[in-house]
């Protein structure tokens, strides 16, 4: 693995990478060829690159939802450049930027769609704005940057091309970033809050998983989960396997953060959990 | 990117391409192993070649809508073959057909599948049917000719072999094609039809984008909106962003044709307006 | 193609394959990242190694259907490493098995899943238990052994790694299979089971269909569908086009398999015909 390198060179960022490989997320569905057409673009940029998609069912619109996905998926990839479109300003004044950080490139929209993946790849190092439009398709629709202009920039950025060439430097203290999921941990007792739920309906929270043994979620433990007025008690345990089908079960979840699920069925839906959403957590 | 060319040569027709990539496209939906094992007959015959997938979501027989989502596909791609599969006659008398138009050669069934792809490629230059048994796999089963015939067909086809050793040659006059969606302007009044709803309801007229300033559809305007009896006034803009999230607008698609939306939701739940609709766009 | 050879050498299991490719299976579904991530995984031991979704919206859970999915599948690829993961017992005390069979290698829970696809490629020639913990990510998930264990050692296997270094021999009659599904033939008489049903709604039967004209079942037959004390009479057909839109027919299917249809339409909505139904098929 050749690993990259961003680095200032007189008043241009510069990026030095030998292969850099591209991915892809979305809410653009799976129903048309949205998704097609950027990878085309893509393939005509830089005809070998291989491009991964992480997902194209991101609820439409739903930009936090799309911000833990990706942050969620980007540690476990090779050094790329990271391309994701959940755009709801789309042709409005929100401007498209590209982040690097960490040995990641994100281009996106400019509005806390990257911010969760950039602070956990250790913060924007640099960002310019995409206001090169030598780099965009020739014409550009108002309603699908991510053809015109995310996943064109994006390809050449993978190809070589140096950061500072897409665009003008912006101050990466600018960058609009979503509020930080928040927890407190005080003996047994846990305030934490819903982040999020995955297409099983497993509801993750904002407590990592490192701090569970400290307050006491640890295998093997019952945990009291209390939210709007209701309370449940339900088992602490390691693996799904290890409550019979159908119950709730509490758990650190396959990123590490302490989730909530039910065994081969959906806490979302039998809960009434959405993001946001405050939770206690305490273990008697 | 090496051009590909069609020729005459002597009886046959030949294509010479040094690299020609491979789509897929069809109703075979995404639950089952159907689209792999397309994916792993091209692989046998043409091991590098890389194929990509339009989607595989097109609601079951829906030709017209295949068709479409075909043709606003194939723009965006370097010289390739194409197949695509909706397909309800399958195993019965309709043909299974090869036409090269463009730069690109489209591979399906002749029951107009391929036909709107195909007249906005320049229209079919050569066609054959696919009655060269010798390279369809050797048991064909009569409902899967996506793994038994198309696939074998095109990905030999995109591997350079000549157009004409797929099959006899056909007049491509005779190739099925479906009525092209028709749309009148008269001053500031434009008949035109539904043409079809993506998935995320964004209902698309057959009103080229470019016609619309003639009729007076530019950003700021209001048009009024009548069909079946019924009839709405809504603002033309430019972006979704530039009316409340759950509001109506019209605009140019990423396409270029004058589209009906919802920001944020779906314009094809919201009014009744299945493809064939005739509509008419008033601007006072 | 380069053919992969599976051979004893001394105490050591080993495969020497020029070029492997790899494919996936799962129930992840589509909406997060977890298929990314496994491909991610995959792409940092084995840069340029293709891989191949057989499907990953096998229902949660559900090894039966999981295991006909990847059998259906294997057939069309060339020699490969296939990771499979329907695993509602991971974290639990199940074992990761690596399989070698035919020209195959499956890797993935020893529930069953993986058995149906093996026997179809000869049965299992030899078996290892996961047990090279040296293969595993540095940190395992008890929930998400896709992404920890069977991933990553595939890719190797896929790269050239020898089967036994993968963990201990396990013998092969040890490893967990499915019940056969049976059917009988008595003159025009068939008894037999439902085995699986597509996305389409298609329903599949244990009788396969080069037995079917041994029991009248031929285009033309009017067959007599018992289960449950319902019956029904259908024709048997050779292709969905043969009857009209909305209407029920017997056929063999393009994995040969005799099968009950309504073309356009589904089988499963309008029948009652789970997996396990036992069913009469009589041609008078």
């Amino acid at each position: 693995m050749v690993r990259c390198r961003s680095r200032t060179h007189g008043s241009k960022l510069r990026w030095v990478p030998q292969f850099y490989s591209l991915t892809f997320m979305s809410d653009y569905g799976l129903e048309d060829a949205f998704v097609a057409v950027c990878h085309a673009v893509a393939s005509q940029i830089a005809p070998s690159l291989p491009v991964t998609d992480i997902t194209h069912l991101i609820p439409l619109g739903d930009i936090q939802r799309g911000a833990v996905v990706l942050a969620q998926a980007v540690p476990y990839f090779p050094p790329a450049v990271h391309v994701a479109v959940v755009d709801p300003g789309v042709g409005t004044a929100r401007r498209g930027v590209a982040v690097a950080a960490g040995d990641a490139v994100f281009v996106g929209p400019d509005n806390g769609l990257l911010s969760v993946a950039v602070a956990a790849a250790g913060g924007a190092a640099h960002a310019v704005s995409l206001s090169n439009t030598a780099l965009w398709r020739k014409t550009t629709a108002t309603t699908f940057h991510g053809r015109d202009i995310f996943m064109p920039v994006a390809a050449r950025l993978a190809g070589g091309m140096p950061l500072g060439e897409a665009g003008d430097p912006v101050d990466p203290a600018s960058l609009v970033t979503l509020p930080q999921p928040r927890y407190q941990v005080t003996g047994n007792r846990v305030e934490a809050e819903v982040v999020t739920a995955d297409g099983f309906g497993n509801v993750q929270l904002s407590l990592p998983g490192s701090e569970a043994p400290g307050a006491g979620l640890v295998p093997g433990a019952s945990v009291t989960l209390a939210w709007g007025g209701q309370s449940i008690t339900i088992p602490f345990r390691a693996a799904f396997g290890e409550v019979p089908p159908g119950e709730l079960l509490c758990y650190r979840d396959s990123g590490d953060w302490v989730a909530i699920a039910v065994s081969g069925g959906s806490a979302a839906r039998l809960l009434d959990l959405p993001p946001g959403t405050s939770v206690t957590l305490t273990v008697p």
